[in-house]
């Protein structure tokens, strides 16, 4: 199913210009959404996420008609990951951006598996450095080679998924999430500049903490202070919140900490009354 | 022009799988060669590059198919500037690679204009570092978002091109090229470790320097070593050399030295030797 040029395709190949600079050069920006008997959660926030990423890479693109495609990607299901990818579209050749970008825009929906929600996960360390000094880090882009690359070699060695460290040397996160450090009543999660991207479910957690007696905080988080946690998780969209139970040879009792599960329900609960059904299915 | 699915196509717009891990990820790998009067320019040397790469990556593609490829799109000009790319094909949801990928190749081309081979360039710093610890740092794969992004703030600042420092804070390269510095006879670039592609120039140049009485090396350079330079040049298959005439809020007098006029005439010999004709126009 792909929503493109204003309506619903069967299948995913479309005409498509082999000169976009999204394909040539990873130049456009992405998103991932739940969707849950048609009602995208968090859409709100997903789309401005999207529009603030394509502006950091210097282009606008129509945000009413990202709202339109992931609504009608959707309608098709009862529960969907949804993905919208927006290109800067067709260039020059060459690195230089044309004066006025018409961007390309489509989304695409596949079923969501009930069992990926709050599944827990192990993680192994990348050799691959997060580089905070890139506006990729910090932005859903479409250069991922990195986060592939690193999930490959963690599962080799037995991992579900990556973690990496920043050029200085701290944990900045997972290749496709966030990640939490529970010490206490604290949850503490890397701050942006580390080469973090701005996770939706990661903001939504760090506003409903207080309200369950949690101590949001975004600090920097050293490799040895991980090793010291009470409980880790990792956030994204799809998974929501990941308890971890391992991160290369420690394990962590992650799944059954108070605070993960605190906030587990009240995620859990805001999404089911925003949607009319639980994201556990 | 385009080539692609074992033939020739006007314009570059052609059926694709929106669903393709090149376009979503950045997961491929790219080529850029100068073609005269129909002639791939170090055929060999691009088509191994290009198979090192997408091996680096974890997939294969036909050998064979990218030299035809290649070979079509340059047959239309008598100077071009082509490009091959391969993409790991479509694959499942998610980072995870496809057991059996189907990669997708095509190239293009490009009248390649005289007014660039050899021209001078000015640098302007980037403060994006080049991450030495990925792969894709020293392959050339789809994610050149650093790259594109870099370029932008150094043509706001009056420059041509941007300079990285990599994360130990050494020289690495250009956005488009490696880079030489010159003290004396010898001929300084980082190793392909600090974070660099494996330049086909770059490496015909190492070679040919021993002959012009020149003494190749390849270590690491430091900013303050650079500014002590005599000369500095950047080398990529379409400029071949371009000696820098300035980067940041230094000058150079590259394009007058010795080693760099020696190096620039054999490289032209050897290309016209190869071609029947040399690549000034």
């Amino acid at each position: 199913m792909l929503w493109r040029d204003g309506r619903l395709h069967e299948g995913t190949t479309a005409p498509f210009d082999l000169a976009d600079r999204g394909l040539l050069l990873g130049d456009g920006v992405f998103d991932t959404a739940m969707a849950l008997r048609g009602k995208v959660v968090a859409e709100e926030a997903h789309l401005a996420r999207l529009t603030g990423a394509a502006s950091a890479l210097g282009f606008r693109f129509d945000e009413a008609e990202a709202r339109t495609a992931m609504r009608a990607v959707a309608a098709g299901y009862d529960r969907a990951a949804i993905r919208t990818t927006v290109t800067r579209g067709s260039g020059p050749r060459g690195l230089c951006p044309p004066a006025e970008p018409r961007p390309v825009l489509w989304a695409s929906a596949a079923p969501l598996r009930s069992s990926v929600v709050f599944a827990d996960l192990s993680l192994g360390w990348s050799a691959i450095r997060r580089n905070e000094t890139s506006p990729a880090a910090r932005h859903k882009t479409l250069g991922y080679l990195d986060a592939v690359l690193a999930a490959e070699a963690a599962a080799r060695e037995g991992h579900d998924e990556a973690i990496f460290l920043n050029m200085a040397g701290r944990v900045a996160c997972a290749g496709t999430g966030t990640l939490f450090a529970v010490f206490g009543r604290a949850i503490v999660t890397p701050p942006l500049s580390e080469g973090v991207l701005a996770g939706i479910v990661r903001a939504r957690l760090l506003a409903l903490a207080p309200g369950l007696g949690l101590v949001p905080a975004e600090r920097p988080v050293a490799p040895e202070d991980l090793a010291g946690a009470e409980a880790v998780f990792l956030t994204n969209s799809l998974r929501l919140i990941a308890p971890v139970r391992r991160i290369g040879g420690r394990d962590y009792a992650s799944a059954g900490h108070p605070a993960v599960r605190a906030l587990r329900t009240a995620l859990s609960r805001e999404i089911a009354e925003a949607c009319g059904v639980g994201p556990e299915g």
